[in-house]
């Protein structure tokens, strides 16, 4: 087994990892920030780290669509950058795999996780963010233009603004960062996301809303797909508890054929194992 | 090319069809009406009709999971029926494959109409019931019962009853059937979906908020599927000019890569076509 180097392209960090071994772990690792210089920054680091990989897997903030990077309005330089074509050049003929941050975390979980095995299943993340994977065939499906599972930008009201007019309107109500700033709003002081579940007060009734509107959709999203198993991942774990019970109750009241749900193996360095496992897959690819 | 044999169970009817070239036509057709002894009727027009079938495609108005009928509780003696084997017994060693009416709508699209060539696609069905079928890598999703696609089943409202309480909450708000039913409620007197469409009168706003339902329901499906393509087929599609434009306003606004909508080729046919579609694939396979 060769060494393969994994790339986490974050909102705000960029983490590199080296992986020797066909397993959810890393042989070195290294942190930077984003900013000015991203990308050469990163491919000096990965440098030192490996000279010659044998698979580079990325993980990245937005979606991979016509060769460009597109969904990372809020990354400065991110934007429209041609990252498979550079990302190439940089590493010659070795195999670069990109996909996003969630369709990777969902690939590290079926190599390694909760979704081993599965071939129609389904992944939740509930991060800053809000997004999901669909996985057919023991596959993370891509769509058309990388964004399947995109699912922040549902609408949840018929009439509301959506995408077009700048909006994501799920992610708006129930995403980690929405939380924070729904909740600060109520409270009336600054809270994070995990001192909001662990102590909502006043604004118990905007997370059960938010609770109540995620659960409907995690519900609706198996109604869609039929999936075996329900994935649920994410820095929002860290409150499974207060989550998990009303997303099996909303899909046992709601879904013809019930899937079991499971919290993910992998939370905080999910998109980096990610990236590792899309290496993974394409090292062995290359070399049967 | 040999001669295959379609069979559609649906609700009132059943069609049995002979095609003996890959295309969308029947060389010869009967049908006949649901209620007593269906399956063993059926079968015997089937043999009367062709003795020796290549292969034979099924379309069934349930979804056959667990090797037996679910989801047709309307439909008397057909819920938990052992249709595969069955079918298997009488047809011997020729291929039999079933899919739900629905999933074959679409594969006879796939192999013959609007879905031809698509490889990340959905198709929508506007019928008496409401149903989709999800397209990846140029198949249709099964799901891990059967069951991907059944939309009818999908919440509008978080708290509300759902498929455990008996209730499709979608499909009752904007089937045919639905309509047909909440059209005559409205108007005092008793009309048909179509009559509804062409002259709804103080009908209109429930048929307004039905349509905005669907077109966000379909826009959604588009968010979470990222399809190139939508079709829409079923028998509401006599009232396109009614419908599609907004499903393309929905998708225009709330999409981040807006597929392309267009109108399924078959209508009338489409389930026994799509048995048919499932045959010639099936007969392709086996004598490759």
């Amino acid at each position: 087994m060769s060494h393969v180097l994994g790339i986490d392209f974050g909102g705000t960090k960029v983490a590199v990892g080296v992986s020797g071994s066909d397993g959810p772990s890393f042989l070195d690792r290294v942190r930077l920030d984003t900013g000015e210089r991203t990308l050469p920054r990163t491919l000096a680091a990965a440098r030192e780290l490996l000279g010659s990989p044998a698979a580079v897997g990325v993980s990245n903030c937005g979606v991979i669509s016509g060769g460009r990077v597109r969904l990372a309005p809020n990354v400065p330089g991110w934007e429209g950058l041609e990252l498979p074509r550079l990302l190439r050049e940089e590493f010659g003929s070795v195999p670069v795999v990109i996909d996003n941050d969630v369709n990777a975390a969902a690939a590290a979980e079926l190599r390694w996780g909760a979704l081993r095995g599965v071939s129609t299943g389904l992944y939740v993340n509930l991060g800053t963010g809000l997004a999901a994977a669909l996985v057919v065939g023991g596959q993370v499906v891509p769509g058309a233009h990388g964004a399947a599972g995109e699912i922040g930008y549902l609408l949840v009201e018929p009439a509301e603004p959506g995408f077009a007019d700048g909006h994501a309107p799920l992610e708006e109500r129930v995403s980690g960062v929405a939380l924070a700033a729904r909740g600060s709003a109520a409270l009336g002081r600054s809270v994070t996301t995990a001192e909001l579940f662990e102590r909502p007060g006043a604004a118990e009734g905007l997370l059960d809303e938010a609770l109540g509107t995620l659960a409907m959709t995690v519900a609706n999203l198996c109604v869609v797909l039929d999936p075996e198993r329900v994935v649920v991942g994410g820095g929002m774990m860290g409150a499974a508890g207060r989550i998990l019970p009303g997303l099996s109750a909303a899909i046992a009241r709601t879904v013809p054929f019930p899937p079991e749900i499971r919290a993910a193996r992998f939370v905080d360095d999910a998109p980096l194992l990610g990236a590792l496992a899309l290496a993974h897959s394409a090292s062995a690819k290359a070399n049967p």
